[in-house]
């Protein structure tokens, strides 16, 4: 016999909506209920059928996530921050990996269409002609995290170039002149928004007449190992560098693993500030200092404007959040 | 119109099978073949159907994979294991956050379910009863990876007490007699298969004729933050502790930046060990010596294993990894 949240709310004496905020972990019950409820479930073997759910109000509960990459720090936190907000509006999230990957994202979109989903976030994605027209087939709301386009498509996400100007500002106000970048790959723009923090970098240097010379600039891929890399081709290029402002923190984390390898200490003799503050800056030998692009309170908007966006026809703004410095102990007076 | 694979193979002048490998990045064909195949899809604007190909062969070339959390390194590194495999076999994986959270686990396998997969991989997952159960009703092959069960599910997972035993070995033959454990969570046994490294830390000790006492272990969650306060706490109790065994690298991470904060250097002034030898250590200051156990590997012979299972009803063996010591700057001889 298959049992529905009725029969489970009948037999723990509650209503079924109280049924529902337990299932999803919503609150506004006791403990005392929270147990019976659970009891109950246990006791008929009941699972709440999302098929039933999606027929009742033509919703399938569940959202879509491309991300480019899993092993970049800054996604899996995004990750949370979607996951936190759709569990609490009793979402699933399903999460496909497209490595920035053509093909793959299509792959990914049309899985995601055909499995029925309410709504989309597409993470640090450049949004290419083929992934928007197909996405307009979808006609499920979508959403741009961390990056921004030219289609009308929603989006999420902080100025880049403001942000390293603020960075590389930072820099000179420390008194430092001699200053290197380590930058994501030079060809593909991932997220359409990373040659910006190049030229925030350039404009800072000019706005203080400091020359620039293009080979104060290193090119990599966003990895840790670019930072490491990155680090040593600078050296060798400009050995007089005193500071090092990275593209992200992950490059940062290469930059003081190289250091430490090369026997250079930072900030004693090389200050590093990293870009998007990532969990993981603070646990840095030094700890890292960074810009923060409020990167948790990114995704959880932007999962809030896709969830809005699921429940009405409302126009909504784009939104692009502020940044700030976190001093930790990579940086020190020149 | 509604273009086919056939109509693709025919105006790029290839067979069928050519125009699955070049979708499926399989190689096999020349850089030539692959544009002119591309340019064909592009024009014909030809996405292929994976609800066709499902009607044909009766599967959705997409598996699920359900994981407890997003934001530790080993799980990511797992997870990309699992989809290079699936890639190359022109599987999509979908993937799921547990938090290792029964009701949310339980909603997810249904989803899965409802979505239609053609295997499962659960990975550092405790399979409950009542997964097992749901499982069962799912028809579909279902592999752990990184845990074992009693239940008959197959499973790759290392020998975690021998791991923990070896990892302890390798401090006390370095001279070390003063060893304190960072573990997990006592309570949660989270993949079932982590006190066992307390018991083989233990077990190496008393081997050794070294003492042990109770005050030696703290535990944690796993996470950097717990290395952190672990360390603290480890020291506040038995000052004169001159190594850490730590049952994740993330707890070991944590106890080199606690250990940088706190002016300890490692290793003049403290060793560290962590274990799974995750892709992070080797960018710490010092780069961390682990216990390998050959987590990539791992993950491609579970996922290896899921799609033997998707493709014939032959028996599988269970897989125990091979571990190893992975010698770098953060344990010196005492």
């Amino acid at each position: 016999m298959t049992y529905t949240i009725k029969d489970v709310a009948k037999k723990a004496n509650v209503s079924t909506a109280t049924v529902s905020r337990v299932l999803n972990d919503q609150g506004g019950y006791s403990e005392k209920t929270k147990r019976k409820v659970l009891n109950v479930i246990q006791e008929l073997d009941y699972y709440p059928s999302g098929i039933a759910r999606g027929l009742t109000n033509k919703r399938t509960d569940t959202i879509g996530v491309l991300v480019p990459n899993l092993t970049s720090s800054l996604i899996t936190e995004f990750l949370n921050g979607i996951e936190s907000v759709a569990h609490k509006i009793g979402s699933s999230v399903i999460v496909c990996h497209t490595e920035s990957h053509g093909i793959k994202t299509m792959k990914y979109l049309q899985l995601l269409h055909e499995k029925r989903i309410d709504g989309l976030i597409l993470a640090s994605t450049v949004l290419k002609k083929e992934y928007y027209d197909y996405i307009v087939k979808m006609r499920v709301p979508v959403v741009l995290l961390s990056a921004y386009s030219e289609f009308p498509v929603p989006y999420v996400t902080a100025n880049d170039y403001e942000a390293a100007y603020t960075g590389t500002s930072y820099l000179i106000q420390k008194g430092h002149k001699n200053i290197g970048m380590i930058s994501g790959n030079k060809e593909e723009r991932i997220a359409g928004n990373l040659i910006p923090r190049v030229e925030g970098f350039k404009s800072a240097l000019s706005d203080y007449n400091i020359p620039f010379n293009e080979s104060y600039i290193e090119y990599g891929k966003f990895s840790i190992d670019d930072g490491v890399t990155g680090l040593k081709r600078l050296l060798n290029r400009v050995p007089d560098l005193t500071a090092i402002f990275t593209e992200n923190d992950e490059i940062g984390m290469g930059v003081l693993s190289a250091a430490y390898n090369l026997g250079i200490k930072v900030p004693e003799k090389l200050s590093v500030i990293g870009m998007d503050d990532i969990s993981l800056c603070k646990f840095m030998s030094p700890p890292l200092t960074s810009v923060s692009l409020s990167h948790n309170e990114m995704a959880e908007k932007a999962a809030n404007l896709m969830f809005k966006l699921i429940n009405s026809d409302t126009e909504v703004s784009n939104c692009i959040l502020d940044h700030q410095i976190i001093e930790r102990l990579s940086v020190r007076s020149q």
